[in-house]
């Protein structure tokens, strides 16, 4: 495809608040979703190694892998005025709040098992999420060595970044279907023969996943879409020089 | 992010076989242990409105909207001599047996539901998947409409291309979610309580998952990969007339 022309740019560009917004109105309603699912249905939440325990790990899964995830992955389109390496600061701290928050939901899962006497890791789900997050780690690990740590070679940058963002986005959408899996556990499990008979929480769980899958498409969208990429960095440099003349009164031919 | 230059282009199309042979390798192992897994351990497959006639589900969603539709959208990248009228037609008629099959993998769990008095599209997994086929349906409609039918504008196509692409995409990876949630519900339907304790089937079943998403993420790959994308309509169309001027033996200046 050709790249966009910047008319195409400027006026796309005016459609992003729209679409951050309703991004951000799916990803608040994932989160309200799973606390009124564990909090109101399943009896709230604790830390003393029991059921109540377990339903800590839901919500930190949607807070933390879903839409910290989802939000972090989107800052480069959302923050377009400002500086490279101021955002990828935010980017790297957002993804390191969500990658604390998704260890709390996993210890919380492992207390729970370990007090019912319950097998870890023998589902589809725990290898599915087992996966997704072993890849987030290290993807976080990777990217903070070779963007962020003084001394990155910008060779090696530019070979790992199209990698980076690749996988960036598979192991978002593999956090979605990790989460859309533990849901059919959950129900299964503890509604188990009357989830046919569609009780309010089986309705309100089957809509937290849909909107879990409207959140994931709208952000892949975002970061997808061609006229809503950052400038490069050669351009943004130009854009900057360009800047700089203007603000010290240069001439153009200096 | 700048476009690649032609001896990057070059230097990965000698990568891309291999990223295509992997592709079958995986999407062919899928097929192969949901064919084991249902026709082995869950005792077969019949036409009957019985046990059996459900166990045609899993294996025509994971041929027809996982296999089959993965292979239609690489074929852009995998036949790039051959021109765009053929291979539209190759995409949409490789699309049309997968929504077929699509549809009879459909009829035989809405029979074995009829036959044992099971409630339709209760679970999640059913709303996902019932998503899943109904955008599958649209998007084929549409993409025939728009980029087959005779006297579609030009203008139109290249407007609704992007999005054809980008939802082609998510459908894909909806399927494989759909399909992640409803091999949890099968295993904990039909293993019950002995699933923790980690049977062959068990293992099986968790590993056609884990294959599942590995093809989901090579085919993702292939067909995001900026430099192994075709050449636009435009360049196209220069080479073929530069082909036909060396054919036909004229001088340049003609």
């Amino acid at each position: 495809m050709a790249s966009p022309s910047s008319d195409e740019v400027s006026a796309s560009t005016l459609q992003l608040p729209w679409f951050v917004a309703g991004s951000q109105a799916l990803g608040i309603g994932c989160v309200v979703l799973v606390g009124i699912w564990m909090g109101h249905y399943r009896g709230g939440f604790s830390w003393n190694r029991d059921e109540l325990e377990f339903n800590v790990h839901p919500l930190c899964m949607i807070l933390g892998m879903v839409f910290l995830y989802g939000d972090a992955i989107m800052v480069y389109r959302i923050f377009r005025q400002e500086s490279k390496k101021c955002i990828k600061i935010v980017h790297a701290v957002i993804h390191l709040g969500a990658l604390l928050i998704t260890i709390i939901g996993f210890v919380a899962v492992f207390h729970f098992h370990d007090a019912k006497n319950i097998p870890n890791l023998y589902s589809l789900h725990s290898w599915l999420g087992l996966t997704t997050v072993v890849m987030f780690g290290l993807q976080w690990i990777i990217g903070f060595l070779i963007f962020l740590y003084p001394g990155g070679l910008a060779a090696l940058r530019a070979w790992y970044l199209p990698l980076h963002t690749f996988f960036g986005l598979a192991i978002f959408t593999l956090a979605i279907a990790s989460s859309l899996t533990g849901m059919t556990e959950k129900l299964l499990f503890s509604l188990n023969k009357s989830y046919k008979d569609m009780p309010v929480e089986a309705m309100l769980a089957n809509s937290l996943g849909l909107l879990l899958v409207a959140f994931s498409v709208v952000v892949g969208y975002i970061v997808t879409r061609p006229e809503w990429k950052r400038p490069s960095q050669a351009e943004e440099e130009a854009l900057s020089m360009h800047f700089h003349r203007i603000t010290r009164g240069d001439d153009e031919d200096d």
